[in-house]
């Protein structure tokens, strides 16, 4: 068993702002994220598998397949985009990287093959400082 | 003679468009940087500067009061802001990393202090393959 | 559950020796590292919590307080230091990065707030070679 | 109980390519890799150990000795080498870098001295964007 | 007046082997690189151009176009390549690196559009510890 | 001609102290820095050479002799020291990387070997964020 990460990036904007809640418990939770105009960053997201070793290939995941399947549901919805109004999910969930990686998860495992490798693993770093991941162990008993 | 280089980052949102050309025109430049909605990275910000060492304390710099510059002029108002619409100069100049290096060189250059060792160079990374850099061998003579 | 992980930085100086050790074994054991004079290192340090995603705000942490609380226990009294003369642990304990970590992760569980999501990782890299984690699987065992 | 991880790097060249497949499939399979004069990459290794900490050193692991170990079962015969024609292995098995962490696995799984502490994972960089690991939890049920 | 820096990867494998010299020649100055079968690197190229920024788009080059050029003439012949054997400037030149920058911006400069920004440098890391640059000064001289 | 760059650790402690000047003036300048136990680094040491490619060995310089110089002058007596105390010129000198830089410049050009390649640039980085070089266009005219 072997797992395969494969690193991606997106560029995105994004302002965080849970409107069940008043402007000032909003600037205490977001702080400057808060910004009614938004801001943005450069996401790094890893997408983790594991399986076993194809013994004919010597490869455990078809690298060009994953790359398709991560360009259609993550990358091209999410590069260069503007997340609470251009992403369908973050029109009711607060785009903060915690969901981003959570929808990123679920988006990948809604159109994940039959047959492929397990998804083990998603990670998207907002900035080199704060890191978010979603295990596929809950993602797979929750299947 | 030292240079001496600070690294800084700020994460901002913005668009690229210019309001003279039209949509097919924008679209032929910016590509998806075009996008209405806008996008963001995270900045990272390099500020140099070269001096001579001074003799007792053994630094070119006061680098407590370089930060509070860089920190007022550039940081606090370029991060966490869509600098299209909350950067006074880019209301009328495409925020290009181009023009957002050369922006944040004026300011610190206005704001430079007498006695400071020379304002060398800008490099802002826009993303890790995107890289600007203004030199201060330019900026001294249209000073 | 999200993986919530949070980096920091901190300069600090340490020698290794074992006092109950003759001096060939120390430097048999640590090599230069054995140096009576001491050396340092920018150790990068980061916290890793695991919890629930508040559907509110779209948080799993709050990472404010949990910078506040890293500061007060870990940054603050390690940040250029040096750690066998200033930090009480390290008296009577080698100063090597496992323990640095072993410290750390104590510290912090120490003072960790009922309420909060788990703490679930340490990591300290002393050099971008050595690279030194605590898991939470056994530190919530011993707790 | 630490985590302990060792990064390494070494330098290779290698042709994916499974004799068994027509030159059809293994175009299509492995792309570009399957040009026939080779290619090559840095490569970055990590060794994972876990174990308790010495209480009178402080160490998980002598690191001087684990290098001795990488050194003579993967570095020496894996850096500045052609994969396909220098390393034993690789006369009947694709050079994948699935494979070559499996191979660095087994050569020091096999090597192993007892009374070490465990070998936990095994990871490889290809590229920064393409990252191979063997977990030891497969490896010592396997043992 | 800004500098632009465009970074690209390419991975390739080559042979440091001088004919006109013996082997222990040979094996003196090029040490494991002279392996008769070859190891490879991930190169990182960058481009450097220098130029004004237009006032209408806020651009001093057209990255789209530069991207263009450098695939044409240096990614897509050197990419997963033999460098001895597949680029035909080195079948009588040894690919150091030293030589490979030079080619690149050879093949860069004979292809450089007239009115595009001047190519100030071009600079090669074969690895993270290993950097050559070629000035832009030299070429134009030469030019 | 070719600019090469050659990258080198060295681990060191150091505290930042000038003597001439009273406490309080101490603090304000160095701040934590002047703690008197000190504290230390992972520093960055990048030596850059420029000068024509030999053309039947394709090389500018032989980084054997290179790293055995740097290695001899500069590592081998900085490395896992404190500098204030174990490296004579900080015995006068505060050891600010400013001054690290400058005495590891002088130190390499006493001993440079007539008919060497220009050493052109030391620069050392103390962490990510502090970078300090010295040009060897200032150290030539003054040789």
């Amino acid at each position: 068993m072997v797992r395969v990460t494969r690193r991606y990036a997106f560029a995105a904007s994004h302002r965080l702002h849970a409107p069940q809640l008043g402007p000032e418990e909003n600037q205490r939770i977001y702080g400057k994220c808060n910004n009614p105009f938004g801001h943005g960053h450069n996401y790094v997201l890893e997408v983790s598998v594991r399986g076993p070793v194809d013994v004919e290939t010597g490869r455990a995941v078809d690298l060009t397949l994953l790359d398709q399947l991560v360009q259609r549901v993550v990358l091209e919805p999410f590069d260069h985009r503007h997340l609470n109004t251009q992403v369908a999910e973050f029109a009711s969930l607060v785009p903060t990287t915690e969901n981003v990686a959570l929808v990123a998860e679920r988006r990948l495992r809604e159109q994940w093959p039959a047959g492929w490798p397990r998804l083990e693993k998603i990670r998207i770093a907002e900035t080199e400082r704060n890191i978010f991941e979603v295990d596929g162990c809950s993602q797979n008993e929750s299947r």
